[in-house]
């Protein structure tokens, strides 16, 4: 772990990120010692942290220590950590703030082959999401209503919790993001008042025509395919969602590969 | 500061508390070395800690650390932080959860006496509180609403900002509870979708009929006389919001005095 450039594994308690919550984060793919997507990541804590009245990141900076971080990662998961830094006691942030940014690696998760080819197992969350258009998008440090629902569940058969918000809309899942298709269109949801922006599912965005729009569980229930994504999972199928059960469709099916072709392309270059 | 009985000033990275927020809070007035309204903090640490499906709080335990370093206290603030403790990367709880303590003591703010006698200046913050049941009235670590709002303002002859929620209702200040009396009766917020449930707010309730409803700016228009309180701070009358000017009136005054005798008795004991 790099803290603010030095090998650390602890932070100042009086660290606004632990006090608070005040800071971002960003979960990032390294294969081979690359960090997959890097530019949008960097690109995204750039403008939540302009959001959050960050100071603006030394982003030179950050990529030489990731380059450090990277050398000899191998697969695995590189983890970014931006906070405002040490104040006193309040919520009034310093006069002058020093970020703390923390660099951590960690083993990739070792998903089964199953997931990508007959997809996963899901359940639909009690705990909704909060709603607040201020916070909306950003992957910042408050994340208690990520723990609340991941913690509904400890049957390991099932892959990932579906969350909706308090207005019921379908938003996401505990740690990815979610998409559906019907008669050949693709529909995600808007994420005006909750959920976060994923990496991934900007990516979708440049792939093929997304519908963002608030929809119901009824509309999942008449989906043709269901899947979901992040940076670190990559996209599956949802094969169950409760007692309904889904066959892994063609937009999905096209999409995990084009994820492979664009990822496999970057050690060519 | 204590971290789990030992005197530290860091905090493992992986504590969930840094990584996610994943933990609560009390800020706790020390006079002459004594601990105000404890018995009232950790009772609410320990519900709040039942509601974020934290272990149970060793009691025993916190109160001979709170004795310890309150020892030669003087007049000072106590921050108590509970957390899920350390965990791997990811929302998901650890299996055995051993939670991280940390007690740690700051100066006393200096507040001028004529917060009291005259009362303080407020403003209308632009950010609002989220709409989260499942949160609503926890002192957690998940505080970035009320960074947002109290980064609005650097004027220091504004006291404190009052905050509304995405319904448009007024809920708090950023730092404190607020209530209001209109015709001899007492009112403040329902935090039922979003604030803080305070000590002093439930100490007042002891007190005083309070009628807890949803209520807009234009009641506080109406106001025969506001204030806010908190631990810390106590009660204090608002003299002005935004270009609303108010006098210090009945209702607050004697809650101010009851409030001194109720604090002078514990130290007759």
């Amino acid at each position: 772990m790099l803290v603010n450039g030095e090998q650390r594994d602890t932070i100042a308690i009086m660290d606004r990120g632990f006090q608070y919550g005040d800071g971002l984060f960003e979960t990032i793919e390294v294969r081979e010692n690359t960090p997959i997507f890097l530019e949008q990541h960097l690109q995204r804590l750039n403008v939540d942290s302009q959001r959050l009245y960050l100071p603006k990141l030394d982003l030179d900076l950050l990529h030489s220590e990731i380059q450090q971080i990277c050398k000899n990662a191998g697969n695995s998961v590189l983890k970014i950590i931006i906070t405002r830094g040490s104040g006193g006691r309040g919520y009034r942030q310093p006069d002058v703030i020093q970020p703390t940014r923390i660099l951590s690696l960690h083993p990739f998760p070792d998903y089964p082959k199953s997931f990508y080819t007959d997809g996963i197992v899901t359940r639909l969350c009690e705990t909704r999401l909060g709603l607040n258009p201020t916070l909306a998008g950003m992957k910042h440090l408050n994340r208690l209503e990520q723990i609340m629902a991941r913690a509904e569940w400890n049957n390991s058969e099932i892959h990932e919790g579906i969350m909706l918000d308090f207005d019921r809309h379908v938003i996401e899942g505990t740690m990815t993001n979610l998409f559906y298709a019907k008669d050949g269109e693709l529909f995600t949801a808007l994420l005006k008042n909750c959920g976060i922006a994923g990496i991934l599912r900007g990516w979708i965005f440049e792939q093929i025509n997304v519908i963002e729009h608030n929809f119901f569980l009824d509309d999942l229930r008449e989906a043709d395919e269901i899947f979901v994504c992040n940076s670190i999972m990559g996209i599956c199928g949802v094969r169950q969602i409760e007692q309904q059960h889904l066959k892994i469709g063609e937009i999905t099916q096209k999409l995990q590969v084009a994820l492979q072709v664009i990822k496999s392309q970057l050690f060519i270059q």
